[in-house]
């Protein structure tokens, strides 16, 4: 499914009939628009020279100061000179992979990846090989092993691509002991890691995970304010260390001059003058009564076979599809059902995903999420009816959803 | 010189008491703060959940209808659909380099050009070839010569990059019977064009002249609403035949998944509910008091022996030096002497530009500019005294200040 792909697909899934469980968009919704209006009005009336005109190319030091303060709460101590800010963390990603990545090299992912990440790694024909994950995140034994089939084989490998946490779109985190074991395993093999960490702060239940950057200061972190305040000023940002950030300014000066001005004192004001740690709690709270409403819908509805998980944080649940299901043939017939979602082919390089779909419970009110998966149920239960008749599909490597896994799955998915 | 030369040359230029012909800011003290506070208001008090959110990649619909408008001003008749709305037009230039050029293709430009576009050409590793430009802009003989030239030798060109309207740096504007034959002698050679117009609303005598893309729609036309409005939203556009479109929104979803939303629903309240072409004049008047105070001042004040154009828009008056001076190895010398510049160098591909600088008078007002031009003569002063000791220095090849073109200086500035 390329991007012009699921463009089509967002705009059919965007007429209001439809229960989209297909995007990604943050409940904005739950800010204050009073809020935002005090903010933007202070910032044209106090700071409007500076808003209005060109910045510095690695963005506002006032901002790179207060970047630094969100990331403590992960754990991380930077330096706002290691500091770059971004057009959105989207923008770092490809930045860093501009950077890094000639044509041919090899970016290692989890199975399956961030559609957008695998976007920018085509972007520079890098080839993705995947590793498996489980329920507890990226498989350490089977990163290991496609590291050295990877080094055996002569390829370059360039860098991991992690999203340790409230994974997009399989919705499951690294676990805490593994984290320093996938550390070691790329340092040993020297390979770069990119932690890509938008979603860190969105735990349900527990305070903020450790991020990797925190123990390995050699890890390129990538942050948003997209998901924590609003995706509309387009602020992100990656940390870096020394030799690199310095390459990331440059290639970030060539890509956009500078990040836009109004955008970065927006946030800033924003950060300083509002309670930016209540309002996470307020989306936590309203993502979590979304995530329950789904994981029960499904827990009623979904027809057997069907397999999920049960996301701690973030927007999103992984579902395998019981055998036979297509979920890319069936998408049409299930947005004439007035339902959307992602099939999982979007979030491998491979073809693998077939059998797999995305569901978001970000943007819909648990009310729309219970009626989206009660229509979506229903196509499925017709599929399947249908591919009865025909034999059944293909499955998928990967499986994030399984808690079981074993030496002998490990290596199946990278064999890209 | 490298990005980080002039960013560590801002660094020292943004002190008070230097007076900086350097930087390419717009003067957007002459923007209505009240205006633009009204605005962002709006924006966030009716508009506030488009505002905040996610976007289309290919950018606002209304604002790309009305940034339609805009570009009718200089004769071009386009469709919204075939405008992508960008982070400044720099990441327009950088997409459609991205798009066309692999490592060694060649870019031919003017000598000398917008050292963005260097940055941005480099980074791609593509070559860059310059082509000789004289008071009436890019000169149509020498641009077929050298792409003869470049066809006799086996390179691959992949366009033209040209900024026909008051030129960064060169300040000068390519006449108008030259235009039609520019097009013609790209489109023999099956060469595409580039046409990067920031600055074409800013004529100081005219009114606006005909865009390239006006009368050949296989143009790629780069526009900004930085120089006409504000540059702290960052909002540029393309506009680009279907083919390459659709490309250009793929490569701008990879690159930072959509413009930012807030960025683009201000620019488009601002075109329709503040007064923006009579704005443009406010602008226009402004920058002209200020180009004939620098002129007016070179006119005193300027050592025999150096040479410099009389520009009739935009933002830049390029001076020759009188023979033996390095306008590089000068620079430290005349921040000293608080006054700031970027030299020549900055602007060729190829080390050309040594006796030249570009001085802009966007910023400083009138009496400043006045000052910063009888520190900068000075500083020549002295450094012609010290050349006498030493010999004279080198000499460049392309010329935008000299009225006289020959067939025989034409070849020159190619041997990159």
């Amino acid at each position: 499914m390329t991007a012009s792909e699921i463009r089509a697909l967002f705009a059919v899934a965007s007429r209001p009939e439809v229960v989209s469980l297909a995007g990604g968009m943050p409940n904005i919704a739950g800010l204050s628009m009073d809020a935002v209006g005090a903010v933007v009005g202070h910032v044209v009336a106090e700071r409007g020279l500076v808003a209005l005109q060109y910045g510095s190319g690695q963005g506002d030091p006032v901002l790179r100061e207060q970047i630094c303060e969100v990331m403590a709460e992960e754990g991380i101590e930077a330096h706002p000179d290691d500091v770059v800010v971004t057009v959105g963390s989207q923008q770092a990603l490809d930045l860093v992979t501009r950077i890094y990545c000639d044509p041919g090299d090899v970016v290692v992912a989890e199975a399956p990846s961030y559609v957008g990440a695998l976007g920018v790694f085509r972007s520079y024909e890098a080839e993705v090989v995947h590793v498996a994950m489980d329920a507890d995140g990226l498989v350490p034994a089977a990163l290991a092993a496609t590291l050295a089939r990877l080094r055996a084989a002569g390829k370059r490998v360039k860098f991991l691509y992690t999203v340790p946490n409230f994974h997009n779109p399989a919705g499951v985190s690294l676990a805490v002991e593994r984290r320093a074991q996938v550390l070691e395993i790329c340092h040993r093999a020297d390979v770069l890691v990119v932690e890509d960490n938008p979603y860190g702060l969105l735990g349900f239940d527990d305070g903020p995970r450790r991020a990797l950057r925190a123990d390995d200061e050699g890890v390129i972190y990538l942050g948003s304010f997209s998901k924590t305040f609003a995706p509309g000023f387009r602020v992100g940002w990656a940390v870096a260390p020394h030799g690199v950030r310095e390459k990331l300014v440059l290639a970030a000066e060539a890509a956009v001059l500078c990040p836009p001005s109004f955008s970065q004192l927006a946030v800033s004001q924003y950060l300083s003058t509002q309670p930016w740690r209540e309002q996470i709690k307020t989306f936590r709270e309203m993502y979590r009564d979304r995530r329950d409403a789904m994981l029960e819908a499904l827990d009623d509805m979904a027809p057997e076979g069907a397999r999920w998980n049960r996301p701690e944080g973030g927007f999103y649940v992984w579902v395998r599809m019981p055998a036979g299901v297509d979920t890319k043939a069936m998408l049409p017939r299930a947005v004439t059902a007035r339902v959307a979602y992602v099939p999982g082919t979007a979030f491998y390089a491979d073809g693998a995903g077939a059998d797999a779909m995305r569901l978001s419970y970000c943007y819909p009110t648990p009310e729309r999420i219970r009626e989206g998966v009660r229509r979506l149920c229903d196509v499925v239960t017709d599929e399947l009816e249908l591919q009865h008749t025909f034999g059944t599909g293909s499955t998928s490597p990967g499986d994030p959803v399984s808690t079981q896994w074993t030496q002998e799955q490990a290596p199946a998915p990278d064999t890209a």
